[in-house]
């Protein structure tokens, strides 16, 4: 995001700002992400924390006190990126601008209304907060060979999905009928539930089949969560093996032009001059 | 399908329906089908909702009558389709032909013979109307990967599943006399139940060991269903990447002849020539 | 085991019999071999649907009669065998002549000691007879790549269930301290029973952790198990791959010598010479 | 560890007893160690059983007269690595000084400060003895390849779970609000502790969902479970076939230097001359 703002001339406390706030190749860019991670963790910690009853009826001040403490902080922030962007109406409404705004807000909304259920739901809307650590994931070169074979994977992964979604469907139908409501299967949405929950071999056990016929079927049911299971492990390992050998061959060597080198390779194998750290 | 089907001088108008309704390489063609399938899914989830009792009372009328709409839109389906096709009466035969005939059939035959229990398994029949979207998954290369890597693997599944059934009857012995019905295990084919729910890690807990050895051999099943879960994956896994580097190979270039280009290439990275789209 | 048995001059009626009963390589020893399975598997599924009260109430003495007349031709075969066996001590001392006597044995047994207990054991007794079916298996060469693969991988797959039962271990131990009898951990094989439960991800939730503490730890448990399980099946796939891609070595042109052919291929894709069919 | 410790010229009896007993490559070394390792297997054994009420009650003083046999040989064993080590005091600080210690001090410490709960953790102290055999899988190449496997994809499971966390935090607020305390979702680190039990396919049913929103939502998060299961196995079997070749690629033959020999290969294929065994 930060390569599309050009520098602006003077104002290099902006500038500098905005190094420090949007980039993450600077020393004190790296500090900020990793201060406020950490600040964003803590502020869903102490959300999760307060549903805890015995915690909230104790700390339940000293918890409101911090997380106006953290609303401060996110708000000083979001003023800072809006100051320091080079396009602010841009950021303001980027998709990370809106999750920034979305984080502070609920808290001062609930100022104006306030109310058990609705601050609860406002507060655990600051959790897509989180999402924004994913920025940094984005640098990982790991990160990218998941997810460039995650999207590799993705048309056949949505052809088996569309696949075991009929076949999900035609088996609670089945049960539906076999079973009916004296066993728990009383409607075919609840049997769906029924056969997702044993399809993908979780099996809470809350409702299960009654009648030999029933429990035959369940049986089938599982075998064949059971063997379908090696279906999209089997398409994410071939594209990832793909995707690990084509990323071998992306590390050449500047001397030699040799590729193919090991992951933790730190000099080429061939010449033995220095490779480079990272994609 | 259609590719079997000479074309008929004259009759024009049956010549371009049958390639709306039979091909899908026109426009109007693909709209046709998925507009078919959208039918198709609104009509099994309307039979969906209906079991759940609440929608039953509140909506039951309304959902009768969308119901017999969805069964006129396919009984003008199957008669433009016996009308268009090439050979009427091989369409009829035809296991696509048959399956479009139950899932209009059922509902009329419910006018003579009304009967909750009996209209109920009827409506389930429609289901298989699904089933023709099957056809469209067969013009997706990653559909042909799959198949191809499935029906390659079946004989080694084959003989993962007999010899997996063996040892789950000789458990199953076991643990009915180890346990007996006191604990559940009334009888071996209740006992084979048991070790299915539990070899494929489902674990409902509705039979439970309740002796210490039981509770032994429960331990040993688990760790069995554990480790050769990794045998049908291994399998399938091994022969996805296979099909992934042959499809791989298919792609090859109209102007170089070099093969083995990525799967999201659009140009030959050797000559630079565009390559075609989907094999 | 029949290769080791020298043709003995004379007597052909006892060498054709013995390639019958022994062989698989002619059309009649292949019908044996076949009926002799579903003999097997019916008597089986006899004793099996003996155990269910209602059946067995019903159709007790039927299955009574049915079984005698399945020990009868087991009797005729094992008597067979050993006449036309080249060794015949030899054939009664090897496993399968062994597995063959151990099928008819119980039957006659129960005459002389009946009790209904000791005859159920004696039943199951007969379940080791569907071990011969393996004879089978051995002449497919999809079995012999799982089966090697398994090999390969045996060591690996020995250190990895290694590591996990002295975690296990460490796991049950801590789970007993923290949680203790009041949670159904009465000791610390009942507390490894859980672990196995959970960390193979069956989960029946006849002991369920209780205090916060157990819940985190068990939580923590079910994570590993999540993670580990991608071990044996990387181990098994690596394996399988390359038994597969050697298999494919293995099928070489007698004309042309060219190796690396399609498992489904019947004619060499350079010469156009035919391939052997099986290896 | 032995590698280090250069020979001391004279004391050859502390020298042939480091040999014995830090290294592994003489025979009475590995009886030592192999003794060694039943010695902790049946020590921990004793621990464990005895927590069973109806042993302890039997067999609890003969376990404690064997618990303090298996202390004396422990203690005996601590004070032979002292006296041969090279270098005493580094050893004491080492890992597995500190380990080797542990296992034996608790029994001590237990003369003086008697106590059932105190006793029982004590005990369980022990079980890091067994970390010791760790040692001794070092050696052996398979775990080699394991461990470098684990090792090279440590950093892709690890954005692995960072990611699964997020959605798993976000899936627990969800379902506490749906929810709520009347369906057993009490807190949201109850909450998270349903979202693991559900996404790791565990699904104990101490807490399942009751509401028709909390259904749909915990079959999403089932199949979410399901299809990320995906995840850590390709990765990890992409990493073990790259590990498995390179293994082969070790092992060169002296002779004629070919690599790529298949792992239970005694004879260069390629000159026929012998192979080295292990790396």
């Amino acid at each position: 995001m930060h390569q599309e703002q050009p520098p602006v001339s003077g104002d290099t406390v902006r500038l500098k700002l905005r190094r420090i706030i949007f980039g993450t190749d600077t020393k004190l860019g790296r500090y900020f992400d990793i201060s406020l991670m950490v600040c964003i963790i803590l502020s869903v910690a102490l959300v999760f924390l307060d549903t805890v009853a015995s915690i909230h009826d104790k700390y339940g001040e000293w918890i409101g006190v911090l997380e106006w403490g953290f609303t401060l902080i996110f708000t000083a922030e979001y003023l800072l990126r809006l100051y320091c962007s080079a396009h602010p109406i841009r950021y303001a409404r980027s998709f990370y601008g809106v999750v920034d705004l979305l984080s502070v807000l609920p808290s001062y909304l609930a100022l104006f209304f306030p109310g058990a259920s609705f601050t609860l739901v406002i507060r655990i809307l600051r959790l897509f907060r989180i999402f924004r650590v994913f920025k940094l994931l984005r640098y990982l070169s790991e990160g990218n060979i998941l997810l460039r074979a995650m999207i590799q994977s993705g048309r056949k992964v949505f052809i088996f999905f569309f696949s075991v979604s009929l076949i999900v469907m035609v088996l609670s139908a089945v049960m539906y009928v076999v079973e009916g409501p004296a066993n728990g299967f009383t409607s075919i949405p609840k049997s769906i539930y029924w056969t997702i929950v044993t399809i993908t071999t979780v099996g809470y056990g809350d409702i299960t089949p009654g009648t030999n016929l029933g429990q035959a079927i369940a049986a089938l049911t599982m075998l064949l969560g059971y063997s379908i299971i090696a279906i999209p492990t089997g398409i994410l390992t071939a594209e990832i093996s793909q995707e690990i050998s084509r990323h071998k061959d992306l590390r050449r060597c500047s001397n030699c032009l040799k590729t193919g080198h090991e992951n933790d390779a730190v000099f080429c194998d061939h010449c033995g001059s220095e490779l480079e750290k990272e994609l």
